[in-house]
């Protein structure tokens, strides 16, 4: 069964996306073709983006289903119009909410994803650049600024996790690469040592680091399975030795590992 | 006046802080000291999290504002003693999307951010490697893969974009910053000519563009007010002498710069 999911806003359309994804993720038996209609702002937009709804609901033979974020009341009533089946998610909650807190909200379009100049935002950039500058242990010398610094074997997933920790949490990140040298070595890294108390330690399942590696540097020793099963034990056993948190990597999403990090080390989340 | 806000989940809690911080940013006179509490999946965990929730109450004189994703409902009957003002995402909207599209939910926990296997996370991470390998014009090989080629003058956006161009919505995402000798020449550089039709413009207050700068190389001329308005002039004469699509990204989020060139370029986000 096929039917169509639009998410709609004046903003970005990143929240009704969000919100939607998660709801739709509990009808896997349906196949959702997903359609965004972001910065919807003008009566004239509104209703071409009827058109389309009511287009793919004649398509499709069923209504669409419509995720809104809009905030303008003559623009929602508008997108009510279409033939769909309405998941109003600031309708349904910002009236309940204003009574909980007796204040008015402030009905102000898009602001959950556009206040450029904040203090979280502009931390949130900072964190990204930190971990690019960071990266891979190219430098070492900027760990005192870190909130956490990732260790493991190449290609166990350091660099996009640090990434996501900073664009989602406004974390600064760095990482350094365990190399064989470093985990035959009966201490740290000076420059690790250092910082002990911020390390945390990323593995992964040998076999499926193998196929990682195999898709960048095919046939190398770097990629055999018997050199990615003794660089797991060492990193492992390094671990242990040292009293480093760490988890496994592989089948969890980089969404995933960031948040158990931030679970493990009682990192704060930057708040928006 | 201050509340506390908690974002519970049995997952990331990514969708409940997103959703939550969306609602939230519409009541700014209230000052919200916000918790997540995810991977609440026992109801050991519930347990805890009801009396930190009941002690936020105490402690600010209010219920405290609770928005949950939990699936399970034995995990959520005990959620649901809280004293707290409950926003029940899954539930308030998941009976009535069962209704409409006549299927049951599968119910199943931490469905939105955990599908590290799935076609579309491989596709995302794949992404953010290729924004990294791609990064800065330190490879121009490789264009005919990307999906999109930002250029700019250094520091107007262009990284932090094409790293959550890949993140958020897999889209594969390269950057070449023009030089001032690319705009003094009558014409682009070759490797980007090969590509024009993927090519996406920034530009920035030149005001705004030396205040980021200085931070970096205070003092230098490349900091200099001089020196970026005229690089800012030239590279907006040569977006328009090219006919390349361009949007500014001052006072702009990296969430807003994504999905305005999303819009322009008619590029799809990637399905989840």
């Amino acid at each position: 069964m096929k039917r169509y999911a639009y998410f709609i806003s004046d903003g970005t359309g990143i929240t009704a996306e969000t919100l939607g994804n998660a709801l739709l993720a509990q009808f896997d038996k349906i196949q959702f073709t997903r359609v965004t209609l972001p910065y919807i702002d003008s009566p004239e937009k509104a209703n071409a983006a009827v058109a389309k709804i009511n287009e793919a609901a004649k398509e499709s033979g069923a209504p669409a289903i419509l995720f809104d974020t809009i905030i303008d009341k003559s623009i929602r009533s508008i997108i009510d119009t279409a033939d769909a089946f309405k998941v109003d998610i600031f309708e349904t909650f910002l009236s309940p909410l204003e009574q909980e807190l007796s204040v008015e909200s402030s009905y102000s379009v898009g602001k959950s994803h556009s206040s450029a100049n904040s203090a979280s935002y502009l931390h949130r950039i900072d964190a990204i650049n930190f971990a690019l500058d960071n990266d891979d242990g190219a430098r070492t010398r900027h760990y005192e600024d870190a909130d956490v610094i990732l260790v493991g074997v190449s290609r166990s997933g350091k660099t996009p996790t640090c990434l996501y920790l900073a664009m989602q949490f406004g974390i600064k990140a760095a990482n350094y690469p365990l190399t064989e040298e470093d985990m035959m070595e009966l201490s740290l890294p000076e420059s690790l040592r250092k910082h002990r108390h911020k390390l945390f330690g990323l593995t992964i399942d040998p076999e499926r680091l193998s196929a990682i590696r195999t898709e960048r540097k095919a046939n190398s020793r770097y990629a055999s399975l018997k050199q990615c099963y003794h660089e797991v034990d060492e990193v492992e056993m390094l671990y242990e030795r040292e009293n480093i948190p760490f988890i496994s990597t592989t089948d969890k999403s980089i969404e995933e590992i960031s948040t158990r990090i931030l679970q493990t080390t009682g990192l704060k989340r930057s708040q928006s």
